[in-house]
């Protein structure tokens, strides 16, 4: 079957034709996938995509298990692409977080792909923005994006998507860290889960009283609302979820979720979003291609006589830098 | 003053001069770090440059504090480049925690100086390497680079670090996530920091049942010892270092430092490292030239165009990531 029938049985929602093109495009042959996300991304767009992101030991997978089964209750189909931290030593994802996920194997609503993140600490796959568009374009009503919530990890999720959920449960350091990190800065909608654990209204009311009354999404952004559209100030939920599976305040989230699609469609903020979404994946994919062209000179001879003159304090490393940036071969 | 006399006056062992030109290259124009760091640069690679990173709360600032004591104490003269994520949208540093260091403030064998990560949240600033740079040409014995550890971060100082230290703390999230998080991948010594908690002894277990017994540093690189050189095996320690000014294991992991040092010069390691870590810097510095032109087309016609044909679906990413990339001046 060549590339083009595969793209054709994707779109018509083929869930095995979908798991076959996410391989293709892990396999990352570039010339492969720039085809397939090609063929793929003008049938894209319609899928609300919700990033779900949080430090390790907040629950995200239950979290993630337990918005899915409201979802599906509610008659929406959803995919989840869980972003797995390889640890480049051991080599292989840890997925036992995932099995739970797996109750929902024979529902043709539910489709849940775990992708490694290859090499990166936290943040996205590389591959994360073109299976997010084989999902998207696959006629999924929600897609998740899980990932574990260290560094750039939040920052990249909330790029990729409309709607980014911040998860934190109490004990895990106080919301001045949070603070610290920035993650108020990206998060739409933030979960203090495990919520029946000792410290969890403190962990909410540090949160709330984090927050700056009428510093809201677009205030923050500089942009003007349409007539009637309030701001929107992040809110602050409550989650019992765990790996045994109950769950509360789950419904509660599940309709935050969907009121910021709401609010970014009155808004005008969900096209904004989209264009400076695509603006920072364009900037990216540019900066790959950069990368990809200075990792193959990795173990070169250029490249390994310049950082030999650095190291022995014979050429600084700004002189250098510009000789082999400009032995880089850029098409124009 | 000139640029030139003030880094003759920094390679002298000038304080003032030192702050005065660090803060010229945390003004970042481009031209000017330049020009300073291909002067400090031939005078720069004497100094043990050791890396501190962990987790927000476990306490990294009062371990560097006590460690800076204990190596004043034995003579020796320490800079201290504190790395602090900034928050983009309160635009500060939060610094509280860097204030008992200054308990050393009319200590000329002591330098501590803040460095805001500006709009990075975790990892390096952009000024670290020209700054560790400049700590190391103005004649420390030691350069301490501390940052809080969240996803890129601990590999980030590793690759500017002759010795990588990552601490931890006790009930911060067991040790097979810091295993998830790669962590043990990049630290030359594991540290468990507050080690007179509940929960120091399984901390300290679970790490040294993670090590893997005769895959040291070497070994995991396919490097071949000297004879008579055994590899290293990243040794685990505990230490109690808190903010009220207590402190013990920190005498022993001085010594596991110095331990590390001696082992990377028998080993060739050193020169090794340093080469690895020139062709590291080289590829990240032709790479930030060319984030730097792909910034300065943000918010431009080309962009913002490519940007709405894309989010309008008339355009794939990759295509036009192509055009844009193509409209790069890289010269040649």
């Amino acid at each position: 079957m060549d590339d083009a029938e595969l793209v054709e049985q994707v779109s018509r929602g083929d869930r095995r034709a979908l798991a076959r093109l996410l391989s293709h495009i892990e396999d990352g042959r570039e010339e492969r996938v720039r085809a397939l996300v090609a063929a793929l991304h003008p049938v894209s767009g319609s899928a609300h995509l919700v990033g779900l992101t949080g430090a390790p030991g907040v629950g995200k997978s239950s979290l993630a298990a337990a918005l899915v089964a409201h979802w599906r209750a509610q008659g929406h189909s959803v995919a989840v692409l869980a972003i797995d931290p390889t640890s480049p030593f051991t080599g292989g994802a840890l997925l036992g977080d995932r099995v739970r996920l797996e109750r929902h194997v024979l529902d043709d609503g539910v489709f849940v792909r775990s992708m490694a993140t290859r090499g990166h600490l936290g943040g996205l796959s590389w591959a994360a923005p073109p299976a997010l568009v084989a999902l998207d374009a696959a006629g999924f009503d929600i897609v998740v994006v899980e990932t574990v919530g260290v560094g750039q990890a939040e920052v990249e999720v909330a790029a990729v998507a409309d709607t980014t959920i911040v998860g934190l449960a109490p004990g895990m350091g106080d919301a001045v860290q949070a603070a610290k990190a920035g993650i108020l800065e990206v998060a739409d909608v933030l979960v203090v889960n495990k919520a029946d654990r000792p410290g969890a209204d403190r962990a909410l009311r540090d949160l709330a009283d984090l927050q700056e009354p009428g510093i809201g999404t677009a205030a923050r952004q500089g942009l003007t609302l349409p007539d009637g559209v309030e701001d929107w100030d992040p809110p602050v939920r409550a989650t019992v979820a765990t790996a045994t599976g109950e769950a509360s305040g789950v419904g509660a989230l599940a309709q935050t979720v969907a009121a910021h699609r709401d609010w970014l469609a009155r808004s005008g903020l969900a096209r904004h979003r989209a264009r400076a979404r695509a603006a920072l994946q364009l900037r990216e994919l540019a900066q790959a291609a950069v990368r990809g062209r200075l990792g193959a000179m990795a173990g070169g001879t250029l490249l390994d006589d310049l950082a030999a003159q650095v190291a022995d304090r014979v050429l600084d490393p700004y002189t250098a830098a510009d000789r082999l940036l400009a032995a880089l071969e850029i098409e124009r």
